[in-house]
């Protein structure tokens, strides 16, 4: 067995793993940044994607529910407030509605999941299961692409504005808003399996679930682009 | 299969048979609010029955969980909070933790669970294993007992100060809290099963939730009297 890392090269081995399959490099979200995609390739990402985000309460429920600690529990419910707000038009999930609107799409429609994938179905359902049937330690270290989603985002907003000037500014609330919540949320992450993977079987168990994570947000896209070629 | 139910007579049928089966009528409980309890059976209900309490946030998450309807999880959301607290002082774990040292228990001892029967260990894990693998109807029906919690809560206050003088009475928070939210909680919850028990099996599956919650509370005191007879 391969020895405990020291925290440092621990979160050099996520780093390293996650980064090299973060889906900014999938060609469809390389696409998107760079101004290629077509309205209605944008309205199937928008749209693929909200069935994501709604399972992302679902998923934060479900890692609170493993957690035997109230401290821990104070601090990650805040995700859930974050999607779902504290009243209807405030939260991730009523930001991602306007950007829906925003770019064209009926609010109706999108809550219906209608449009969605079936293989982007499978991805997000695969998540939720995976944060239900592994440790807490391994669905705290999935959260870890965000790690990387603050980047991405100040590079979203810059590219959407610049390339697809139909869509309304303001209906980029939710990645406006990511960027800081993406860094407050990764680093209490980072931080927790930081203290709880005390074992290298484990910390491997960590990298496992993120490399597993940024397989579901790559499958996604793979989706989205191959119903929605170029 | 018999007819649905009109929501008065669903309502009459939840009251009646939680209400013969609530463990106000347990023969431990009535000893308790009667003043025949001695402190150490009054000290091992209040340990036995706290890792019921830290069962209630992860059964509440797990509710979360269940729910698709944002709007619906921005209510019960609250539930976690009234036993979690925002800061470490509050909730009503933290009320708990203050009634045990009331009582005369370590709290330290009280958190690691050592003293729980492993009957009561049994009982209280069963409603969260119940509330995981059960419909979001039936996990919301489970939580009706806290229709007769507003009363049992009521008396226990007024049955202690008269009867355990013994028990500070600032130690008593707990109880007194709960009156007012059982009562909102409960209220939201009927509400919630008389609008989704569209079918007679549904409403018969959520009077069957409820009877199961009740065997779980009255297993725990039968654990706890059998251990501590008078």
């Amino acid at each position: 067995m391969a020895d405990l890392l020291d925290a440092e090269a621990f979160v050099a081995v996520l780093r390293e793993e996650g980064k090299k399959r973060y889906h900014d490099l999938h060609p469809f979200h390389v696409k998107m940044h760079a101004g290629a995609l077509s309205r209605r390739q944008i309205q199937a990402w928008v749209e693929n994607r909200y069935y994501y985000q709604t399972r992302i309460p679902l998923k934060d429920a479900t890692v609170l529910s493993k957690s035997e600690d109230p401290a821990f529990r104070r601090r990650w419910i805040r995700r859930i407030h974050d999607h779902d707000g504290t009243l209807e038009s405030e939260g991730g999930l009523a930001q991602w509605e306007r950007l829906a609107a925003g770019v064209g799409l009926d609010v109706g429609r999108l809550r219906s999941h209608a449009d969605v994938l079936p293989a982007v179905r499978f991805a997000c359902d695969a998540y939720v299961t995976f944060v239900r049937e592994r440790t807490l330690l391994e669905a705290v270290a999935s959260s870890l692409t965000e790690f990387f989603s603050p980047d991405i985002m100040a590079r979203r907003i810059a590219a959407w504005e610049t390339h697809y000037p139909w869509v309304d500014g303001p209906t980029l609330a939710y990645f406006r808003g990511r960027v800081g919540r993406a860094k407050v949320d990764s680093e209490e992450a980072i931080a927790f399996v930081i203290a709880h993977a005390s074992t290298r079987a484990e910390q491997d168990a960590c990298v496992a679930a993120l490399i597993r994570k940024t397989e579901i947000l790559w499958a996604l896209l793979d989706a989205v682009e191959a119903r929605h070629p170029a």
